[in-house]
């Protein structure tokens, strides 16, 4: 089913397509927090986005591991270079989560310098930090540690950082930064998490 | 590369994944307004979940048409059932676009009927009608008939309306409804838009 031209409809197909090129390729750095739904989504929007541009890109997941997700399940269906690595083992805190803050640190740790090795490869296009914010909120990883990885960004990767409670130190080093701010959320009227929207 | 296993890494095996199961299914409607970045992306993330889940999807894309963006591409190259539709004539009202109010309106009704069709068919798990707030905002399709639209929606399908300035009357019928603020843009520092994060 790959390339499967079908699956774009335009519905004025006499308007000529306009391709932007920008005079100057940047890798941004795009912050995403607040408490409100759309953060990790918006990455994976991203990964799309950069998938139709026949980028190279990976998607690393702090905390999260121990609950499928779609994206698990959709970036193997994508026939494109896009890579996800679950390297967290749940939220940390989170009643019911058995591990220690130590071993979730642990595994953070580990995350961080995957994260590092993925970003001064210099192979990636675009790479996803998710709920790294969180992770450095919770003590998981240092704030400093994050800084480092932003400072060591090659000049044409797109960095994209995720969860809330990003610290202010990050947030003044985005480019482009947005608080996802939570006017309704469907779990305040008791309805539990759907497939295809909340995981 | 269909189904490529390789592209799904779980750093940590040894834990147990759980995989969520509502008792009861139950289609939302999703809300994303605001005049931040990751609206659109946003809502693509939710196409990529749904994706993951099996699920049958179309994002209708209002306004949009005159632009390429990755997602266009990007459809193409996900096996999945998922469909786009681009139905607009680029934005109304924006410096450089040469259509009149009366031929956006147009083009934007006829995506409307489209959205009713693709809604009330029974057919899909997840619809995204993007920029949809945008056009009401804009008058190219009026409120009354994206009420009617959110009335119109069988139970078990979930409807995600993207776009800045968001109804009051549409916001109230929102399940979960988020508010993506500006805390800083890229535009703003003269850098252009850059293919895989902006288009």
């Amino acid at each position: 089913m790959a390339h499967d031209e079908g699956k774009l409809t335009r519905l004025n197909p006499q308007i000529e397509i306009n391709h932007l090129e920008p005079q100057k390729r940047v890798g941004l750095v795009v912050v995403l927090t607040g408490y409100g739904k759309g953060k990790t989504s918006s990455a994976l929007g991203m990964v799309v986005r950069a998938c139709g541009h026949g980028m190279k890109v990976c998607m690393l997941q702090f905390m999260k591991g121990d609950i499928f997700t779609g994206e698990w399940e959709a970036v193997k269906k994508m026939d494109c270079d896009v890579e996800l690595v679950a390297a967290g083992m749940g939220f940390c805190g989170i009643q019911g989560n058995p591990y220690s803050h130590a071993r979730h640190r642990e595994a953070a740790q580990r995350a961080l310098l995957m994260a590092k090795e993925l970003i001064t490869s210099g192979k990636y296009d675009l790479i996803v930090l998710d709920e790294i914010n969180n992770a450095v909120h919770l003590k998981l990883v240092d704030l400093e540690q994050v800084i480092d990885l932003l400072r060591s960004k090659p000049p044409i990767l797109h960095l994209v950082l995720t969860g809330r409670d990003a610290a202010p130190e990050v947030i003044s080093l985005a480019d482009t930064m947005s608080e996802v701010r939570e006017l309704a959320h469907a779990y305040r009227k008791g309805i539990e998490p759907q497939p295809g929207v909340d995981f």
